[in-house]
């Protein structure tokens, strides 16, 4: 327990860190809604205090460091750019980089032998393993040369090589490098479409599918075409993945929030929806999108069908598009909850193109696949008439095409190894040792947390994170305000420096004003939990005990 | 020459073709300048007169389409998206796919066998071969688990194998599937990094490196971050490859305009610069940066040194960012010219970080390489301070980072075999094939058009298209008139109608007013350019002869 005890020096470390990036700006922890007071203390406290404003007064000694002909400073770019906040690639994980920097050049000078990034759901970062019958298939379509060699039938499996095959004859040319349809490769869309028809038992259009490199570039899209001005506002849950707001300020429109309920699970409520609908509509604002998460992000929870049903309704009732986030739709860890997509649930009501528009969002980098870095992932475009789908299309071949590695991938993980295939064995043992493996950690975890004195931690239903609570007692409360920082970003600060534990700090999510939360990845390979564990516990414990009333 | 002929049917075919494109909106041939009547009339009479007006009037039929319900419709989606125009995958394209469905269908329906796409610079889906090198190592990339498998050195290059090995070496974990630092894996941008520096003789940084999916991500990224409102301008070329109106349109800014001089083959007046810099300021329109295609597109060009150098002056003395296009740095087809980026010439010239705000943008897509489908690129961004960096920074960590397989390409196009490594000699011997076979095939083309009548075409210095000039009788631009579009868009609507060649109308790319051109890759197979050659003149001839005053 000595090295978790927080003697004087890792004190005095965490105390500079701290002020370090206050200079750097704390502010990244934090967004600003720009029509609502009420909203903006969603952030809590002393971090809205630190937000930045529209026209931010940079140090005259970092506006002059490139001279007085610098043609670019902080006062003159693009003021959405600079309300734009990111948080789980914020400060946090700039401190994060300095430590590992610091760990290699001198190894003894931090109370821990490695950085262990749980800020973001970046699976294979932290040594899950990619599932091979993808990285077959996707080697052989980079290097098609190789497809009718013999050796090539004792390094591959034959249902890679046979789907390898099968995608090349999909491009045309099999031209695997050049610039595809601007929607993606018409046969990988038609793939996915008999994907989606197949999960959901409705039947899917490949003109409906854009793919993207990863998902957020479908929301920067979405978000690029229904916003006009600040007047044009987007409900977004609170706590919410931070791609949203800054998108939203990025495009120059206004966050709507909602809040999650955590007492009932994170549970969305549509009085509470309907409530800021109106408290919006009544400040002149036009909200044009409701976004739902689900499984949730930073949250967890699986939404019930029942309450989807509820959302659909409003949607449709209200005349707002339904952007829904399903990144995770195959990470669910409970048995008493499943996945359904939003167009599953609208189509099972009776609703069709011309009653509901609704985009829902997808990607490779999560699931059991986790492919983050192969940036690959589509949108399914729904009920939006062909002109303004044409508007879509046009915005997208401005960038010619996403990744083709990323849109087979896309594919394929809308249509692994079917029963039969030589490899859907080996395949099958690969996801569900990931997806049980995850379900494990996330009960281990949730179960380490709801044992601290002070934290309480809804469970983690599905997706790849859990976002206990913070009771803080008064004095640490106080000791973060001294230093003009929200106290979950103090105590994630000082989480790292004890331990080498990157957690991203609630503020950056948003929040109930006055509470306190931390994001935290279930991420961790499942043998070193039982360290992950100790090392948050005894630091939890030091903390508590050094601020105790 | 039968087939070429343009009978009856022909014609008809093509004025409904035209008809059809009109009602979908002929608009996309074109571009408005916001604040200048003048350069409006950059794209040319009858195509201006169909530009998109900020607020566009589309017709009821197409926004009744959904329902009354549809929450989303031309009139009320961001008009930055309807202003955006992007003619390189414009109505020709749609048009042109048309075409290939109905020879699939119909083979015997239309006077062509297929459809031949030069609209865009895309030399895979024209059959060139990716380099070899190259494919291994993403391959063994994609599937690091086959690296050490002795079946593997029967596949591939054993220089393919240590370069995969030290790639996988600069990855963290080794994990391809992970996330990697927003601004590109460390390693790689080191590679990129030592091969500027090579290129040039001076150092470059890899902090300065930003690796984007292509070159178009990191042009948005500049343009957002200058652009604050209509009263902030970028200085583009006229003609211009798309992505910059295009791009500035979304953003929110405003084009200015500089011709560049056909007489002088496409030469860069500084004092036309300078007259449209000093009129956009008259307007109030603060202008923010430069940008310089080079070597050019649509129009071939390389610049000469000394003009490069009176850029850099102009650039440093006006206080204006370089943005310089060199995404076509490898593709130089004359002897008298070659390629130096901006950074050498400025440091040449004695100009470090302080004095100079210079961006350059370099693809995987182009050069000898030409993987678009990849999707990988960088941005080289010097004389930024620091906390403006950091907001660039921040932007591309919202899109969490570019596919890893797209940076490890940027890295070996930067990077490629030296003398001595297995692959060299194959290698040298494949790009040097390319690169010749490219600089015969422009040559072939530029005789071809400067011997049609009425055709005046500059020399293909480099980059991969012709730009030639139409001088069309005015009986032709009489019939363009009658259905409302701009000559050029008529004559290549024509041409992909009778030839199935799809080339892009100089409207799309800005020109002259009153001038009319035509963009043609120079990427058609090197045994079809005969058959090209042959197929565009007689189409020409028989045009000219249809239309002889």
């Amino acid at each position: 327990m000595r090295r978790f005890a927080i003697d004087r020096r890792t004190r005095a470390t965490a105390v500079n860190s701290l002020r370090r990036s206050l200079c750097g700006g704390f502010s990244s922890f934090s967004y600003s809604h720009p029509y609502s007071s009420s909203a903006n203390s969603a952030m809590g406290g002393p971090a809205a205090a630190s937000s930045p404003s529209p026209s931010p007064s940079p140090s005259p000694s970092s506006s002059s460091m490139n001279g007085p002909a610098s043609p670019v400073s902080l006062q003159n770019i693009n003021p959405k750019v600079l309300k734009c906040e990111y948080a789980v690639r914020g400060p946090i994980v700039t401190h994060a980089q300095r430590l590992q920097e610091q760990l290699q050049t001198d190894p003894s000078s931090l109370p821990f032998e490695e950085i262990l990034y749980c800020n973001i759901g970046n699976p294979q970062s932290l040594a899950q393993q990619p599932i091979t019958f993808f990285r077959e298939v996707l080697a052989l379509c980079d290097h098609p040369s190789i497809l009718d060699r013999q050796e090539t039938h004792g390094l591959f499996s034959a249902d890679a090589i046979d789907r390898a095959w099968k995608i090349l004859e999909q491009i045309p040319g099999r031209a695997t490098g050049a610039y595809s349809h601007s929607q993606g490769i018409k046969g990988l869309r038609d793939t996915i479409a008999a994907g989606i028809a197949e999960r959901d038992g409705f039947p899917a259009n490949s003109d409906d599918i854009f793919l993207t490199d990863g998902a957020s570039p479908g929301v920067h899209m979405m978000m690029q075409l229904l916003l006009r001005s600040e007047k044009d506002g987007i409900l977004c849950p609170i706590p919410q993945y931070p791609l949203y707001s800054a998108s939203i300020a990025l495009h120059g429109g206004t966050l709507v929030p909602y809040y999650l309920d955590e007492a009932t699970g994170w549970g969305l409520e549509i009085s509470e929806v309907k409530k800021q609908l109106e408290e919006a509509k009544s400040k002149g604002i036009t909200v044009r999108a409701l976004v739902v998460i689900n499984p949730g992000n930073p949250t967890g929870q699986v939404l019930a069908e029942a309450n989807q049903r509820e959302i659909v309704e409003f949607c449709h009732k209200e005349g707002l598009v339904l952007l829904a986030d399903e990144v995770y739709q195959e990470n669910i860890y409970v048995d008493d909850k499943k996945f359904d997509s939003f167009k599953k649930i609208s189509r099972s009501m009776g609703y069709g193109e011309e009653d509901i528009a609704l985009v829902s969002f997808q990607s490779v980098s999560k699931g059991y696949y986790g492919e983050c870095g192969k940036r690959g992932g589509y949108m399914e475009v729904t009920g939006f008439s062909r002109d303004v789908k044409e508007q879509i299309y046009k915005v997208a071949s401005v960038n010619l095409c996403s990744n083709i590695s990323g849109q087979i991938l896309a594919s394929l993980v809308m249509s692994p190894p079917k029963p039969g295939d030589e490899s859907f064995e080996s395949f099958t043992a690969e996801r569900d040792g990931i997806l049980s493996s995850l379900a494990r950690r996330a009960k281990a975890l949730e179960k380490a947390f709801n044992s601290l004195e002070g934290v309480t931690c809804n469970r983690a239903e599905g997706a790849m994170y859990l976002f206990p609570r913070l009771h803080l007692p008064a004095k640490a409360i106080k000791a973060a305000e001294a230093l003009n920082v929200a106290p979950d970003a103090y105590y994630t600060h000082r989480l790292l420096d004890a331990t080498g534990i990157v957690a991203v700090p609630g503020s950056g999510f948003g929040q109930v004003p006055g509470t306190w939360h931390v994001r935290y990845t279930i991420l961790p390979q499942e043998d070193k939990i039982a360290a992950v564990v100790s090392k948050f516990t005894a630091f939890h414990e030091a903390l508590i005990a050094e601020f105790r009333d």
